[in-house]
C-alpha cells in the first residue's frame, strides 16, 4: 500500500482522482485538499464521489507525508506545492500545465512566470502508451492537457512514420473543460443548445501539441482550434493530415495496429468513434481513413477530458511510477 | 397576394417553410402536404406552428393550381413533384438536392438516377446573397444544402479574391439535421451527450460545395467533414483555409466588410459565432481572422439548419422571386 | 405610439421584454437600462434581441421621461423604482413580485421590507385571463410570477366552481427560471442530466398562490413543490386536485371551455401538454381530466416562464394598460 | 462461480446487466441473447459494456443450461421464457413485470393474458431493502419496476407506520425509461428541451405500488403520474402524503433513520435528492420532511432508473439468491 494526496479535489478532475484512488487496490486516499471549500466533506460537494473525507487546507507539513500526490491546481498555482512535495521526497503526478513544456520561455510565454523555475524540466511527459518507459519508476510526472491526449494519441503513428506534412486539428470539447466555476460560458442558458469556437487566436494546448509532435518526429506549427459543445464530459479531435506522401487506408491499418495492438486504453475502431463510447473510462478511441478525393489523412480521436484527459491517465502513470500494472484500479 | 403550397410540410423544414408562409403578408398558405401522415393537421403533429391546415395527399391537380411552391421533399422524390409543378406554371423552391448540381454525372454518383431528367439545369442556386440578381424572377430556385450554405457564405469572399490554395472544412450540426424519421441515430439516448463525425467518407454536401465554390473562383476539392451535436438547431462551419498568399487581418476585415454590409441577413463579428446567436433566424453569423503561427485563415460560419439553411432562405428566395423585399415576413 | 423604457433588460425575461418593444407596432423603445452591465449595447449581450440600444444606468431623470416602463428587476429593488417612475406618471408593469402581494405583512415574511410601502396595494395583478377588465387602463401593473401563472390558469375554472378541497401543485422548470446569475446551481455540469426539487420548505411563490386562489374562490393553504429540470425555457405546472364533490369529464370540459373559448391565449388540449409546445410564446397550454381511481382532477398546464411567465405577459398587460388588441406585437 | 445468462441484452437495462455481470467476481456471464439483433457482438451494439461476447438467439437447449438468468425482455415476451428456464431448474431474475403482480386479474387488466399463467404468483417481489429474508435462496424474483422501486423505498417507513391516509405520487423519469426502440417520443427532437406528462389516464406501475403499499400496511388507491424529462438516465418520485395523525420533522427523521440505518444503498439526505447524484449506481437517495403550512409529508427519492430500477437491483437480488454478499460487484 502507498498512502496519496490529492490536492485540489474540489474540481472536477480532482474528485475523480479522489474517487479512483479511494477505490484503487493499492493505493490508500489519505487525504484531500480544496483551496476554497476546504471544511467540506468531499462527498457533500460531490456525492458521486462517495468519498467521506475531509478537504483540507493545503499543508507541506500534513500533506507531504504520504508517498505520493497528484496535484489537480491550476497551472501557476500547482508550481510551488509541486515542489513542496517534491522536496519531501513525495512522488508526484501534477495535472497543471507547469511541468509540461520543455522550453521556459514558451512556458513563459503562454502561461507567465514560472511557479517552481528551479524544477521546471524535471518532469516526465505522462503519456503512457508513447513514453511508457520513461515513467516507470519516475518521481515527477507532467499529466498531459487533455487535447493533447488525444491529439498527439491520434497522430502519433503518423508522426513517427514522418508522414505529416501539414495538420489542421479542430477540437471539441464537453463544457466540463472549462472547470468548475461558475462564469458566463459555463451558465446553463449560455451553453445549452450552443455551440461555439474558443480561444481562436490561440490556446494553450497548442505549444504542448507541437512539442510533442516535434518528439515524435513532426516539427511544425499547427493550427489548433477548441470549440465548446452542449454536453458534460467528452473530448472528440478531428485532424486534418496533409501527408508527405501519398499513403492507402491499408498502409495507415497496419500503422496503426502497430501502434496500439497491445495497448489496453486505445481502441481503433473502423467507423469515426462518438465521445459517448469513452466516457467515464481511460479509452481512447481512434479511427484513421484516407479521403480519397484530397488524398488527406483523417484521424478521429475520442477520449472522455476528465478521464482519459486527466484523472484516469493520472492514475495509470500513477500506477506506472509505482511499477504496478498500469490498469490497477481503472477497470 | 400570392398562393403557395407547402409539399412536404411534416418534416421540420416544411413546418418551419409552411409558418412562415401563412405568417406572411404578401403569401397565402393554400395547401401543406404530407406522404405518410395526410389527413392530420399540421398543427397537430407540429403544434408549434399553429397552422390549422390539413395535411393532404400529394395530387397535382389540387396542389398544381397555386402560384408557388415550397417542394420540401427528400432527392429524388422531389423531382417529379418539381416537373409537374412547373408544368402547370407554378413557380418553385425546390429544398432538396435535385437541382443543385450542374452536372449529371455528379448528381448521379451521389444520389442515383434523376427523377426528372428533362428538367436538370433549369433551376437557379439559390444562395440570395451570391446570386441575387440571377433569383429575382426566377420560376425554378434550388434551394441550397444546409451546409454548403454556411461553407459558401463564409468561404465566398475568399474565393472571389482568389486566394484559397487549399480548405479543410470541419462542421457540426444538430440533430435536425438528420430529419424527423425516428431511427438508432436520432433517438434521444445515442444522440444525447455525444459527439460524433459521420458520413467522413464523403457527404453528398461535398460535390455542392465544390461546385460553387468553383463558380466563386475556386476550383479545388474540398475535405469536408460532417458532425453530429446534441442540440436541436444549429450549424457550425469551421473552414481552415490555406491562402494563395500571406493575407492580413486588416486584409480580410475589409474583403469581408466590402461583400457583406449592405446584406441584411450576414453579420460579421468580431468573435467566433455560436450557433444561438442565430437560433430561430435567417442570420448567418461570420468571423475571419489569420493564425499568426500558420498564416491560415479561418472563418467560423454559424446558421440555423432549419432556418438559414432551409426554410427561411427558401422563403428569402420566394421574396426575390416575385420581386419583393427580400426580407419581408423574415422579420 | 408611445415611449417604453425597459428596466433591467440585461436579464433573460428583461431583454425579451425589450425585444418585443422594439418590434411592437405601437410602442416605440426608447431606453433599456441595467445595474452591473450599463455602457454595452443590449444585442452585444444578448445577440438574440438584435436591439441596437445602449444599457443605461437607470437615472429617473432620464428614463422617467417615457409613457410607459417595464421595470425587470428583483424583487425589493424593483419598488423604489416603480415609486419614482409611478410620481413622473409614467405607467408601469412590474415584473418583480413587490407589488403582486395584498397584505403587507406577508410580504415581509417572504421578501424582507418593501422598498415603497407607501404604495403597497396600488397595483393590479395582471393576469390578463383572469383580470382583464381590472387591467385595462390601469396605472401600475404587477406582472404575475411565472408559477402563479401557469397555476392559477390551471386551476381558475376549478376555483370559481368551488370545487377544490385540496390541492398538490407540483411545478417543473427550465433553468433560465434561476436567472442570468452564475451559480452553483445554474452551472453547466449541475444542471444537466439532473433533475431535483428545491426551495421545498417554501418557495416565495405559494403565498402568491394562495393569494389569488381566495381571490377566485378557494381559500386553502397549498402545498406547492418546484423542480429545476435541464432545459432552458419551460414550465410544466401539475396540479392535483382533491375535489370538494365528485366531477366528471364532461363537467370539467365544459367549465374549461367555458372560461377559456374566447381567449387567444390559452390552448386547451385532449392529452397533457409538453413545454416545448409554447417554447417562445405567450401560450398557456392545460389539460384536464380526472383520475378515475380516486376522483381526484388533474390539471396540467404549461408555459413559456420567460414569456407568458415574464415578458410577453407583460407586454399583454401593457397593450390593455393603454386600450390596445391586448395580442398586438405578440403574433 | 455460477454461470449465467441475459436474455435481451441489447436493451439499455439488459446491457448494464451483463456488464455487471461480466465484471462480477462471482458469477461469470455465459450467453447473451437478443431478438433482432443476433450475430452481433453485444459490444458492437453497446460500447459501453465492452462485453465481447457474441448475442444469441434464445433457445432454451442452449441458454437454459447456465445457473441463473436475468430476463430483460419486455411483459408478456418473459413469461414463456422464465418458464422454460425454470423448468430446467435455472435461478431467474424477471425484470419485466410478468411475475410482479400477485392477483392475475389485475395484471390481465393491464397487461392482457399472461404467457405462463401456472406460474403466476411463484416470484418473491425483489425489492431487497423491504423484503430481503424472502429474496434469500430465492428461485424466481420480480425484479420491480422502476417507479414502484423509488416510490416504495420512499414511502415505506410511513406506510408501515400507518400514517399514510393519501398520497399523490409525481415521478420523473429520464428518456432512457422509454426504451431503445426509436419512435416519435424518444426522437431527440421531441425529447431534448420538452418536458411533458405521459400515460396521464394510467400507468402500468400504479397497481404494483399499490399492491406492495397494502403489502406494508397503506391499502388506498394512489394517484401517480409519470413526466418525461429530457435528460439520459434519473428519475425521481416526488410523493405527497396526506398523514393519518399529525407527524413532526423529528418523527420522520426517527422513521427513516431506523428503517435504512443499516442499508448500504439507501442514502437518506437533508435537502432534497439530485438524479444526478445517483446516476450509475444502485444508490436510493431519499429525503422527507413535512410541509409546515399544510402538515402533509412531502418525500423526495432518486434512482438511476436503469441501475436501482432495473439492472443493478437485479444483481443485488441475483447475490441474495446465491447468499453472496448483496452488494458483490455493485460497488
Amino acid at each position: 500500500m502507498a498512502s496519496v494526496a490529492v490536492l485540489g479535489a474540489s474540481g472536477y478532475a480532482g474528485a475523480i482522482a479522489a474517487t479512483l484512488v479511494h477505490r484503487h487496490p493499492f493505493f490508500e486516499l489519505r487525504h484531500v485538499t480544496a483551496r476554497s471549500e476546504s471544511g467540506a466533506m468531499l462527498e457533500s460537494i460531490h456525492p458521486r464521489t462517495r468519498v467521506p473525507l475531509v478537504l483540507e487546507e493545503w499543508d507541506p507539513a500534513v500533506q507531504g507525508k504520504v508517498d505520493a500526490a497528484l496535484v489537480c491546481w491550476p497551472h501557476r498555482v500547482s508550481a510551488p506545492a509541486v515542489a513542496a512535495l517534491r522536496e519531501r521526497g513525495v512522488r508526484v503526478v501534477d495535472l497543471s500545465a507547469d511541468f509540461r513544456l520543455r522550453d521556459p520561455a514558451v512556458y513563459e510565454h503562454w502561461y507567465g512566470r514560472h511557479g517552481a523555475p528551479e524544477r521546471f524540466g524535471e518532469a516526465v511527459y505522462g503519456l503512457p502508451e508513447l513514453y511508457r518507459e520513461a515513467i516507470v519508476g519516475a518521481e515527477l510526472v507532467a499529466n498531459p492537457g487533455c487535447y493533447p491526449t488525444a491529439a498527439l494519441l491520434g497522430l502519433a503513428p503518423l508522426a513517427r512514420a514522418g508522414v505529416i506534412a501539414d495538420v489542421v486539428i479542430d477540437a471539441k470539447s464537453g463544457v466540463s473543460g472549462a472547470g468548475r466555476e461558475p462564469s458566463r460560458t459555463t451558465h446553463f442558458i449560455a451553453a445549452n443548445e450552443n455551440l461555439t469556437p474558443y480561444k481562436v487566436e490561440g490556446h494553450r494546448h497548442t505549444p504542448e501539441i507541437e512539442q510533442e509532435l516535434a518528439v515524435l518526429g513532426a516539427s511544425l506549427p499547427v493550427t489548433f482550434t477548441p470549440h465548446l459543445v452542449p454536453l458534460a464530459q467528452g473530448e472528440l479531435v478531428s485532424s486534418y493530415v496533409t501527408p508527405s506522401r501519398a499513403v492507402s487506408d491499408a498502409e495507415l491499418a497496419d500503422l496503426y495496429r502497430e501502434a496500439y495492438a497491445d495497448e489496453r486504453w486505445v481502441e481503433l475502431t473502423l467507423g469515426p468513434p462518438g465521445v459517448l463510447e469513452v466516457r467515464d473510462t481511460n479509452y481512447c478511441r481512434i479511427s484513421v481513413h484516407v479521403d480519397g478525393r484530397t488524398g488527406r489523412v483523417l484521424v478521429f480521436s475520442a477520449i472522455d477530458n476528465l478521464w482519459k484527459g486527466a484523472a484516469s491517465q493520472a492514475i495509470q502513470n500513477l500506477n506506472l511510477m509505482f511499477e504496478r500494472d498500469e490498469s490497477e484500479g481503472l477497470q
